[in-house]
């Protein structure tokens, strides 16, 4: 008797596709280089829905909140008005009240910028240090299993 | 026998002085359109302070809030990187849940965009109606008087 | 002998999917009134681009661009962080250097802001006036056309 | 005989103070975390300015460009509505094209977040790497020594 499979996981690094427009380029003619931090969260928020696991629910449900602690960036080719780019997000690490992530843009498969990211969990209430709640804790770490032996 | 002059009105229109920096610009070369909101809630922002009638005190002390309404927006010529940009704010209306503002800006003199903002209030709790707390109401008012008689 | 069909119209109004992020809101918990005309330029961007009319082309192959000249926008409600919002845009007049757009947006079929938009044309080089490239006064009065009679 | 006394180095690290507006917050109540670049941003431009050596000037009579290349950031403390912030940058290093800031948040004596930026030099025209433009490499270079030898 075989054991059952186990249970597909989600495409890892994820994927998210934006354009640039107007609102993110600047007089130097390329985007602004605040904005990839702006798309980058819009990133992991597609990231955590498209795992089932919505940032907004963990703060309804648990009145806790990802917040940014550390940022290591780094700008290779400029983006500009129009682009269709593409970010990855990679889980590198989760710790009991923490994540940290990688996250690369891409045009037409040329990498753009790299970056690390470094997630506290808070307490929406008071900002105060909390535990990541485990539904978030277990999906964020069946990636990093996933990436490891697959 | 003298009647005490009556106290000092502050200036108004209220002027608040600002910078054009790399963020506020597009990859056509100018102030990106929205971004003059941004610059006007500056100015009503400091208007306000300079009032001694600061926001933040009517959201704390009375759990009220502005929030705009409406706009009416014209752009006439556009601004660019590094321009030191004057806006003007102006009184127009105080009503008993709001209030209406015309603001201006200037570079040296030209006038660049003109808007009117129609303002609600709102309690900060659950975002309902309710009425503009005496103090403001009576600095606003105030100002009005000043506009026409003097 | 019966003529051929008329060509069919693109859908118009346009209308443009959008989700609220972080960046997007404020600390009074809702979208800060400044980013709707951000999402408004986004929605008009992929308007033209699903016309076969892309902005960046008339701005590369005829050194013209359009520029905001006049916003009039109200705010109904207020929308929230992880809110679905849909941005409908329709041409209401087109003219020789110029159109007018009207943009509504709406969450889960209830209006939360409307605005008219006046666009002018200039070119990139110096943002002088300029006649609206034709394949885009034509393309343009073409769903005006549409709109009328349809 | 004694030399004359060398010129007045400018004060440095550099402060530049700023406040916090509803445009920089998000729904989580305190700055959105991709605003401290834009902050940072307008404290090297009035660093710059303040040193003589605007960047618009570099641009329009060098025709060549800072961009951000890297960016090391840590968030220590949320900053929130209504805050007088500090910015204080610091030059830490001046290449041939190329130079390395440090900048620190402070509100009331407490730091909130720092940032090591770092800038290469390239054309306006086509963002080709350039070399620092002398008067700002040597201006740049005098803060250094500045820093340590005092």
């Amino acid at each position: 008797m075989s054991a059952a499979p186990p249970p597909a996981l989600p495409a890892h690094p994820h994927r998210y596709r934006l354009r640039v427009y107007f609102e993110d380029t600047d007089a130097g003619g390329i985007v602004y280089h605040a904005n990839y931090l702006r798309y980058a969260e819009r990133a992991r928020s597609e990231f955590l829905r498209d795992l089932g696991l919505p940032h907004a629910e963990m703060m309804t449900r648990h009145g806790a909140l990802f917040v940014v602690r550390r940022v290591r960036m780094d700008y290779l080719r400029p983006a500009r008005l129009d682009d269709a780019l593409e970010v990855e997000t990679e889980v590198l690490e989760v710790g009991g009240a923490s994540a940290r992530l990688a996250q690369r843009f891409f045009r037409e498969g040329e990498m753009l910028v790299g970056l690390e990211i470094g997630l506290a969990v808070v307490r929406v209430r008071d900002h105060r240090p909390v535990r990541l709640p485990a539904p978030w804790r277990d999906g964020l770490s069946r990636l990093l299993r996933g990436t490891d032996e697959g």
